[in-house]
C-alpha cells in the first residue's frame, strides 16, 4: 500500500468560507472568468436559521449580478415598520405605523427577509454553470505569504501558500493539498481562522445585552406579525421579522437570569430553549397571545461591535464579511456588509489578475470597506443599546420614546443607499459641481431613461451590470441641435484618439460607453450620435418622458445635477460607484484617472 | 412477422395542432390535470419566421399562467410607432411619432415581440413537468362524433372517435391508433383537417392586395429601424416591426406585376425572393438606404378575412386559432386571437371534465369568440385597405392622409384589453352599477392594492391567476368601522351558510375568495376581517397608497367604480373576465347565477 502524495496546485484566487461573504467572492470572480476555488469546512451548507435580512442595496448589487429576479420571487417583503409599547393596562399597545425604508433614492424600497440556505443556494446555481462549486470538508492548516518582495510587486506571482486538508478524503487520495494562489481570500466567519493566522486583531468590545433568536410559524391574533415590529414592553423588548412562507422570526431580549450561570457568570445555553423562549415572548406580546407548534432554529447571543485592525496582509491575503466586523444581527447588516464587502473586492481582484489594472487598487479595498465597518459598529451600538433600554414610562423617565426609537430606526443608514466610498485613486471628486446630485464615491442613483432606438423605458442601474468593466455615461445635452452635436462630436473625436483613455485602456474589453441625450423624443435621431458613443443600436438613452408615460422617467439630468448646455462625463465603477466626474473640456483628467492605476492594453478590442 | 394492431385509448381531451392555440390548450389543461395528449403533423417545431406579435392583453393572459416574465426577457418591445408619409422630393420623410399602445388601462403599454418558436417552447416547458409532450409527426384521418342523444349528454362519456396515424412509427408499432375523446380541440390552422371534417364553412372574402415579409438584420441609416414604423410611399406601403436581437421584419406591399405570374393569374412563388424584397424596400425606403447581409425568413400572402361558421359541433368538437379565422398579419391579431381562444375554452372544459360545470358553459365559448373574431375582422378590413392605399398627395386627393391612418392605428382594438363579451350563463349584468367601472364581461382592470398583513403592494391581476378557480373579491368598504364590520359579518355568515354559494358548489376547490377593505393603513387589523374572507394572512388587501408611495395603489374603489360604505361581492372568471356583481343585499343572485350551471359537490374543502 502506497501513501498518496499531497497534490500541489496553483490557482489565481483560494477562497476559505462558504457563506454569504465567500460565495459572493466566488460567483464574481467565476463570472468574470478568474481562476478560483472556494473550500468550506462544513460538510454542507446550512439549512436553517442564520442571517436572513437583504437591505435595498443589497437588491440594486444582487440585480447587477442578474440575481435579484430569484431573491424577489422566493424571499419575505418588509414594507411596513410597526412600533408598540406598553400602554396604559401594561399590554403592549401599537404607537406607530411608518415606512420600513424611507430612503428616496432605493431603487426597492423594502428589505427582503430569506433564509440564508436559499441565499448561499442562489450563488452556488449562479457559479456552477463557470465550473466552480465548494469544496468540503476542508480546512486550511497553513498560510503564508512570501517574503520576497519581487515576487510581491508581481500580480502575477503565486505569492501565498496555503495547505489544505481534507476532512473526508476520497479513497486513496490524499488528504493534504498545496495550494499556491496569487491571492486568498478568508471569509471563514467570526472566528476566522485566517485573520488570526495573519495575527490581525478584533478591536471593540462586548456589551452586556444577551438576546434569543426563534424561527416559527405563529398561531397568534397579534395584527402585526407580518410586518417588521419593535416592542418595547414593560417585560422586554422584541423584534419581530416577518420571513418567507409563513415563517416569523422573533429577538427576545432576555434578563441575564433567564441564561447566565450563576456559578460561572457566563451564558449557558442548556438554561435556555425555543420553549423557554416562547415563553418569555408570550410575556412580552400580552395582551396578545403567541404560540407555535414547532421551532426552526433558535440560538441566543450577546452583542458584541468589533471590526479588524487590517483588512489585508500585503493585498495577497484579503479578509472579508464576519471575519471583519461583527455587531448586533437586528439591524439586518450581518450579511449585507459581507456581501458588499466581496463585491467591493472581486472585480479590483478580476482587474489586477487580468493585468489591467496594478496592484494599488486593491488598496482601495480596506480604505473603503473598513471605514464602513466602523460606522456600521458606531451606529449599532446606538441602535442596540435604545432597543435593549426600558420604554419611557411615568416611574422610568430616562426610558426611550416612541419618537426617539423611530427616528433611529429610521435614520436612513441600514439600508445600503448612502454608502460613500472616500477619494482613493479610484473615487476622484475635483469635479463633482458637474454632477453635483450624482455623488462621486456613491452608487449611480437609479433613474429612468428611455432608449432612443425605440424608446423603451430602462432603469439605469440595468445598465450598469456586475460585467467588470467601466461604465462611460456621456451626457451629451440636445444632440438634436447641431451647435450641441458638433461639442459632442469633437469629444467623441477625442476618446477615440489613439492617445485617448479609450484605446489606450482595452477599448470595448474594459469600457461600455453609454450616452444619454437630452433630445426630445419627437426629435432625436439615435444615428447621430458619433459611433464611438454608440457601439449598438442600444447604447443612446434620453432623458425624456415615455410615448405614454408610464415609468418615472425624464428630468434625469436635474436629479444628477447635470447641465443640459454643458454635459458631463460620468466614469462608473465596475461595482456602480461613481468614480469620477468631467466637463467635456476636462476629458485630459479623466485619461490621468486611469493612468493613475491602469496598464496599457496591447492590443485593443473596440 | 405480425402485423401490429391498431392501439386503442381513451383521453380526455385530444387536441390537433401544436402552434400557439393547440399548445395553449394544452398547458391550461396540463396544468389544471386534465388528461390530454396534443398531436401535430409537423416533426419538429417552427424554426423562424411565422407570427409574432403579443398584445398587452395576451402578456396579461401570459402573466396568469406564470409565462410573462420569459416572454419579456425574451422578447423585444414595441413601445413607439412612427410614421412616414412622402416628402417634398419625393421620398420618405418622417411625419409623426405616437405611442404604440394608448389603451390606459393596458397594464404592458407595449407589444412584444418574439419569433413563434421561442413562444411555442415558453408552452412546451410549462407543460412538460405534467407529463404533456406533443405527439409527432401524426395526423387524425377520421372523425366521428357520436350521434347518440344520450351519449351526447353525458358529459364524461367518450364521444368523439379519432383515428390518428403516425407518420413515423417506431418499429415494430402500429402506424395507426383509435382514439377515443370525451372532447377534441381542432387547433390545426388555416388549412384546418378537423374544421373540413366538420363540414364548417369559412365565410368572407379575398383581397387583391398581396404583400411581401422578410425578417432581416438590417445595415441601415434609418432612424427609426428599431420602431413599429408605417411607411405609405410613393413606391409602395411599409410596415417595420422590430423584433428580438438586432432582428427586424419588413412587411412589403407588392404590386401585382411583381408577383403575380401573367399567364394563370395567380401569385407565383417563384417570381420573388428575399432579394427581390430587398429591392422592393429599397425604394419604398429611399432617401434611406436598407441592406441586408442575410434572410432569416420570408413569405408572400395575400389578404383574406373569413371566419367559420361554426365553432363547435356538438360542444365536443371545437375548432381554435387560424382554424376559426384568418385575416391579416400586420395588425398582429393572429397569434393574439389564438391565445385568447384557446384560454378561453380550456377552464371550460376543465369545468365540465371535473364535474364542477354542465356543459352549458361550453356554448359560451362559440358566442364570446366567434363576436369577437368578426369585429377582428371588421377592423381588419379597414386597417389593411388603409394601409395598402397610396398616401394622399397633391396629385393623389383621394389617398390617406397620415392622420386618417394615425386614428384607425391607434384605436385601440388590437391591444385586446377591450375585449367585451356579452350576456350569457357565464356574464351576468344586472347589478352593474355596484361596480360601474368594472365592466362585467371585460377582464379585471389592472390596479395595485396593498395587502393588509404586510402592506406589500400586489397588482390585482397576479391575485387571479389562471389556475381555474372563481376568484370572488369582497369589497367590504371600512372595516376599521365597527358598524360596516357587521354588514361584513353578516355577509360572511350568508356566504359560509350551508345553503351558500361557496359550500353548495366546491369550497376552496373552485373559489377563492380575496377581501378588499378601505381601511386606512394606520388603522386596519387584517384580523378584523371574517375567517372565511380570509383563508390566509394573505387574502385581506387595503385600498389605500403604499407607506412609502412608489406604486400607484390607492384610488382601486373609485377606479372600478364602488361605493366605499355600500360595498360589492365581484365575481371573477377563472380566466379574469367580470362574471357578475351583486351588492352585499343581493348576494342570492350570486347564488343564482352558480346555480344555473354549476353542479352541487359531493364534497367541500372549506
Amino acid at each position: 500500500m502506497t501513501v498518496p502524495q499531497a497534490k500541489e496546485s496553483t490557482v489565481d484566487v483560494l477562497i476559505i468560507g462558504a457563506g454569504p461573504a465567500g460565495l459572493m467572492a466566488a460567483n464574481a470572480l467565476a463570472k468574470a472568468g478568474v481562476h478560483v476555488r472556494i473550500v468550506d469546512q462544513r460538510p454542507a451548507k446550512v439549512a436553517a436559521g442564520q442571517a436572513d435580512g437583504i437591505q435595498p442595496r443589497v437588491i440594486e448589487v444582487l440585480q447587477s449580478y442578474g440575481l435579484a429576479d430569484r431573491l424577489l420571487r422566493e424571499g419575505n417583503q418588509m414594507h411596513l415598520a410597526t412600533f408598540y409599547n406598553p400602554g396604559p393596562d401594561g399590554g403592549i399597545e401599537r404607537t406607530g405605523r411608518a415606512p420600513d425604508v424611507t430612503a428616496p433614492s432605493a431603487r426597492w424600497p423594502f428589505y427582503v427577509t430569506l433564509h440564508q440556505g436559499s441565499i448561499e443556494a442562489m450563488f452556488l446555481d449562479s457559479m456552477a454553470p463557470e465550473g466552480v462549486t465548494v469544496e468540503r470538508p476542508v480546512i486550511p492548516t497553513l498560510l503564508e505569504v512570501s517574503k520576497d518582495e519581487s515576487v510581491l510587486k508581481d500580480p502575477q506571482s503565486h505569492a501565498v501558500k496555503v495547505v489544505l486538508k481534507y476532512l473526508d478524503p476520497e479513497q486513496g487520495q490524499a488528504d493534504i493539498e498545496i495550494v499556491r494562489a496569487k491571492y486568498v481570500l478568508g471569509a471563514d466567519g467570526a472566528h476566522s481562522w485566517v485573520r488570526k493566522a495573519l495575527g490581525i486583531a478584533m478591536e471593540g468590545e462586548q456589551t452586556n445585552y444577551i438576546w434569543g433568536v426563534v424561527d416559527i410559524i405563529p398561531d397568534t391574533d397579534f395584527p402585526d406579525i407580518r410586518t417588521r415590529t419593535s416592542i418595547h414592553s414593560l417585560n422586554g423588548s422584541c423584534m419581530i421579522v416577518p420571513r418567507e412562507g409563513d415563517m416569523v422570526r422573533l429577538y427576545l431580549q432576555l434578563m441575564d437570569a433567564d441564561v447566565v450561570n450563576p456559578e460561572t457568570g457566563r451564558v449557558d445555553r442548556d438554561k435556555m430553549g425555543p420553549e423557554k423562549l416562547m415563553k418569555v415572548a408570550s410575556k412580552t406580546f400580552h395582551p396578545y397571545s403567541i404560540r407555535a407548534e414547532e421551532y426552526h432554529w433558535w440560538t441566543l447571543y450577546i452583542i458584541g461591535q468589533r471590526v479588524a485592525a487590517q483588512y489585508s496582509a500585503h493585498e495577497r491575503v484579503f479578509i472579508s464579511g464576519d471575519a471583519c466586523h461583527t455587531h448586533s444581527p437586528k439591524a439586518g447588516q450581518g450579511m449585507n456588509a459581507s456581501i458588499n464587502d466581496s463585491h467591493n473586492l472581486a472585480w479590483k481582484i478580476a482587474h489586477v489578475v487580468r493585468g489591467w489594472s496594478d496592484m494599488s487598487i486593491l488598496k482601495t479595498y480596506e480604505l473603503e470597506r473598513r471605514k464602513f465597518a466602523q460606522d456600521l459598529i458606531n451606529f449599532d451600538k446606538m441602535f442596540a443599546a435604545m432597543f435593549s433600554s426600558k420604554p419611557r414610562t411615568a416611574q422610568n423617565k430616562d426610558g426611550v420614546t416612541h419618537e426617539e426609537f423611530i427616528a433611529a430606526f429610521q435614520g436612513g443608514f441600514t439600508t445600503g443607499v448612502g454608502i460613500h466610498y472616500s477619494p482613493s485613486v479610484l473615487v476622484n471628486a475635483d469635479h463633482q459641481a458637474h454632477a453635483s446630485k450624482l455623488v462621486i464615491g456613491e452608487r449611480v442613483l437609479p433613474q429612468t431613461f428611455i432608449r432612443a432606438a425605440d424608446m423603451r423605458p430602462y432603469e439605469i442601474q440595468d445598465l450598469l451590470p456586475a460585467d467588470t468593466r467601466y461604465k462611460v455615461l456621456v451626457f451629451a445635452g440636445d444632440t438634436s441641435d447641431a451647435a450641441q452635436l458638433a461639442r459632442v462630436r469633437t469629444l467623441a473625436a477625442a476618446v477615440g484618439s489613439p492617445s485617448g483613455f479609450f484605446k489606450t485602456y482595452g477599448g470595448a474589453d474594459v469600457f461600455d460607453i453609454l450616452t444619454i441625450s437630452s433630445a426630445s423624443k419627437e426629435k432625436v435621431n439615435y444615428t447621430d450620435v458619433p459611433p464611438i458613443f454608440r457601439s449598438h443600436w442600444s447604447k443612446v438613452l434620453l432623458d425624456d418622458t415615455e410615448m405614454y408615460p408610464r415609468t418615472d422617467a425624464g428630468g434625469g439630468y436635474e436629479k444628477y445635477g447635470i447641465d443640459k448646455t454643458e454635459g458631463a462625463v460620468v466614469v462608473v465603477r465596475p461595482d456602480q460607484y461613481v468614480g469620477i466626474v468631467a466637463p467635456f473640456e476636462k476629458l485630459d483628467d479623466i485619461t490621468d484617472y486611469f493612468a493613475a492605476f491602469m496598464k496599457v492594453a496591447a492590443q485593443t478590442v473596440l
